[in-house]
């Protein structure tokens, strides 16, 4: 029997999200470590560093070492979507897998029949497009303007705290 | 620290959806032994008629006991979406949780602030609507008729082997 396919959407996804937001404010003069992201949100440190090395690994950030290292976006939040940031995190696999049951048992489906996909699967391929095409709808510049329209001192803010944090 | 919140698309729902177009095609004369729909597919009736059960808890299945007893659709499929299969057995919590981590840390959302819903879990919301839409827009009868417009003897074959089995 098939192992149990499962899709985590933990806390590294909203975690993640709001890193990155923070870092598209933060503006690409410096890198910003991960403790100051962390205490941001008032996260453990270690717990979001595994997080945003999968976003470095992926493309999304970059990791710079040492002293005055820390995260930056690696490319302007313009060109970061939200389903950028998701699969980073969580893998690209959608959350249902066909095991092609079709094919099992007395009626089952022969080789010839099961060449077109199982319309159950199907379906289940539809819906996950529609999931990842409205995450690749939004982008962290998209997000970060909204913040901001909505409180417009809050960019402004948190570079004021980040520089405070590393002086 | 919140707990991670799972979202399992396990083969629950692959075979809940398989066993309701079988019993779609099988017509509504009389119920099916949860045994029949298993071997169907060559699925373990144990765990599939644990899958059967909770979609008879949540009316989309009738479940009649006894010897002649069994499964059958609690309304024309034409009636049940891919969607009410997928929350009946999977439930109806989305994948994403917003545990508001934007209310943490220095640069916390005020409580005025936070009666809008945050961005990023408005965006996963809205990616989840999409997931839901698509589900919702296909139904049990649906694929069924396209199962038979390819294949155009099969509910014919799967009636007389559930006749065959029972008798």
């Amino acid at each position: 029997m098939s192992t149990i396919q499962i899709m985590k959407l933990g806390q590294g996804v909203e975690w993640a999200l709001h890193a990155c937001v923070h870092l598209a404010m933060a503006g690409p003069d410096r890198p910003v470590p991960v403790a100051s992201l962390a205490e941001l949100n008032d996260l453990p440190a270690p717990y979001l560093n595994k997080q945003l090395q999968a976003l470095a690994r992926a493309g999304v950030l970059t990791s710079t070492p040492g002293a005055r290292g820390g995260f930056s976006l690696a490319r302007p939040p313009e060109r970061i979507t939200v389903l950028d940031v998701v699969q980073a995190v969580d893998g690209t696999e959608g959350a249902f897998r066909c095991t092609e049951i079709r094919r099992q048992g007395p009626m089952g489906a022969s080789a010839r029949e099961s060449r077109t996909p199982c319309q159950i699967a199907a379906v289940m391929g539809r819906a996950e497009a529609a999931w990842r095409a409205e995450l690749a709808a939004t982008t962290i510049a998209g997000i970060a303007g909204q913040v901001e329209a909505k409180v417009p001192q809050t960019p402004v803010r948190i570079r004021r705290w980040l520089a405070e944090r590393v002086s």
